[in-house]
């Protein structure tokens, strides 16, 4: 096990919690810094000892398959220890407080948190009490920032930059972390930010984050650089959003014949899981340029990045 | 940690997805690289660093405790990475189908994925889609072929031989996974098979698979030179197979004169967990003929030489 | 990865079970051994190869996230392999005996089994049939001696001593596990325990275990050393315990003015999870006199000291 070549960096923050509070150069540090650890992916033994004593706490209060593994997979890479808790089974369905549970995990002397929740700003109150590196991994509608990272990290190795790209967003704009996340990082970046989908599921004064606003797809999608499709619920809370998803699909689904619109050398994006024939047809899911499964890939990368990073914000500390 | 004497070996198979797929030549080696994977756990330090930065999948959509676990133990003692699944809480709950489920984890880039499924197929689906070496750890009631090779490994240590064996089979012969695997690896190494068990429980023209049917335990049982039970479930889909646990036992279950039929050096065989005086009677199961703890424990060792196995055709293709 | 400054200890017994087999050397060698180990939280790599190549099984059967999580961090920072099992999802849910589950995870040769359970004798249960060192982790409202043993840690960490010392338990006696362990620790030791609760809550004879008897919180507060605080569940089976968490807060929960009878330099504990507002107040558990979290930490080093130990005796054995 050889350490992988990373870049030397100053990194100071704590906690990685959103977008948001990023620099432009804290996220291109990120990314440079996955690129690194991208290599080690590609070796015969995928690890190395950059965190090996360290213990990571992974607390998902919501289900996941692809972040809570993602982020799994990473800390083996890393050679950290990892704790798994659910929101099920643990202390809070006795009726502890989150904080209380929280304070007895930091009691344990973990080193990072990472912290999936349905309700958007936990990460930040667990990140103000506790000592450990906190790292959103979702919290509600809010922010889910290494998806947004891992997007951009894509991004960059398929079209080698982010300025001045047309990013064209699509689906469910109102209920989703992935593109709040996504939009502050393009727009940082120097992107120029389209989101489109119905009426029903584009938030109030979206234009304000600095993306165009449209209703129309086909529009949406001229001269794209990059498309990202979202997932669609056609239903929250009861209330229906759309008609039907056969409706959605011919409205809002991307297909290879409306992907014609966009630059020749698009790419198309999505976070996953995937509604085939929904808001994507399996012909361009599994197409030639769909980088879907690129994202799952790179997530890992970028996730090593993330904790390493705030590895040595922990280290200074000390 | 040192490396344990593996036989030199030629394997050339991604997967294990049955034994109807193996040769005799391919049983035996997973058999003696077994024994070589044995000698592990008498030592006081029972891992080898065979598999150190491999990453491996357990996905078990069954609930499981001794396969899943002996999978485990058999991942740790390699030094594996492990990362688990199960069929709730995933992102198939999402009604994302299992070939997206499983394309995302291979982006992840496992070296080997271990499946178990409710339906006959599944992990033979996933084996032609992933580049990953995949393994069967139960599909339906299909197959089961790490359950039949530790039975093979057990048989062969008290026998010392496979070929010209009499083995009978006995119990719920329609629904087991574990028989279809056990009568193709002992027809395959030449033992003679015989199973019994209820007409209800008797799939039609099993005959076909090369072995002798009865009706009548105590026949079966005559100069057996091995008495395997199996797990029996009265009732299934809401149709009753038998009267009442009290008759089965009556009439399938195995007790201390029954056995009196078969060799005097006949060993008996559950794959657990165990109906206690239902299939098979305590004084029985903890007797002295009994080997079923025996089976246990050689699951981690066959299980082993099925990871090392699979791993060098992973790093035959890179 | 340093061995720490381990005592060089003389230990023999192959379970811990309970507290009240213990002599009081045994206790002060575990508190010792655990003053070692407490050191490797410090570090910067809180891990020691101790344990590297034993398996650990940690069987719970009842939901817990600070037990399991503090055995588990215990484990990962000794190195030992660690498989998890809960109740759900295990082969007892297909009806097999807890005696058969026990046999076929010991048959896969584990070195240590933690078990919490909700039947008291469980673990002892196990201990007997099992070559596996066996380590209660909770059995009812029997035992729970890691907690009694990380309580005395942080005692003797802030008084250097335990004989002499009046501690004050409060709240249901009756059905607490906590309690009965630190009973007979603080007993053997040579502390004098005051019990206090309400009468619905304190069981029969409790008295012969040597403690004294109270059900008025002020008397039994007055010049206590130790304030070891209960949660406290208000019904049981059904069965109201007391008429409200108001009324209850009011005659047994502890507020500073209340606390202010006890010595100056008098400590609080709780085993967590705390109610807020029901046993304890806010600021009593948040205020400088409460070691509410240095409880959670000390238990990491004291479950260390206690697979350290056990480990060795399994050594002993072989």
């Amino acid at each position: 096990m050889s350490e992988p070549a990373i870049p030397e960096v100053t990194w100071t923050r704590k906690d990685l919690l959103g977008i948001a509070d990023l620099s432009s150069e804290e996220i291109e540090l990120i990314l440079d810094t996955a690129e690194a650890f991208q290599a080690i992916a590609q070796r015969p033994i995928k690890k190395v000892p950059t965190l090996r004593g360290k213990t990571v706490l992974n607390l998902f209060f919501e289900p996941s398959t692809r972040t809570r593994s993602s982020f799994e997979l990473a800390e083996k890479r890393l050679s950290a220890d990892a704790l798994n808790f659910s929101g099920s089974g643990s202390a809070l369905s006795k009726g502890e407080s989150l904080l209380d549970t929280a304070r007895n995990l930091e009691a344990m002397a973990p080193d990072l948190v990472i912290i999936r929740h349905q309700h958007p700003g936990v990460p930040h109150l667990l990140a103000d009490r506790l000592d450990s590196g906190v790292i959103n991994a979702g919290d509600g509608a809010h922010e889910h920032p290494t998806q947004a990272l891992l997007d951009a990290f894509t991004i960059r190795q398929h079209k080698k930059r982010l300025a001045g790209l047309k990013v064209t967003i699509v689906g469910d704009i109102e209920h989703s972390r992935v593109v709040r996340s996504n939009i502050h990082l393009l727009v940082k970046m120097g992107a120029r930010v389209t989101v489109a989908g119905p009426r029903t599921m584009m938030p109030v004064a979206i234009e304000k984050l600095g993306v165009q606003v449209s209703y129309d797809f086909d529009e949406a999608l001229t001269d794209a650089d990059v498309v990202m499709m979202l997932r669609v619920q056609l239903e929250r809370h009861g209330r229906s959003l759309f008609p039907s998803t056969r409706e959605y699909f011919q409205v809002f689904g991307l297909t290879q014949a409306r992907l014609a619109r966009a630059k020749a050398d698009a790419i198309v994006m999505h976070p996953g899981p995937m509604n085939r024939g929904v808001e994507i047809a399996s012909a361009v899911a599994d197409g030639e340029t769909s980088v879907i499964l690129e994202q799952v890939a790179n997530g890992v990368a970028v996730r090593m990045a993330v904790l390493y990073l705030l590895s040595l914000a922990q280290q200074g500390k000390s």
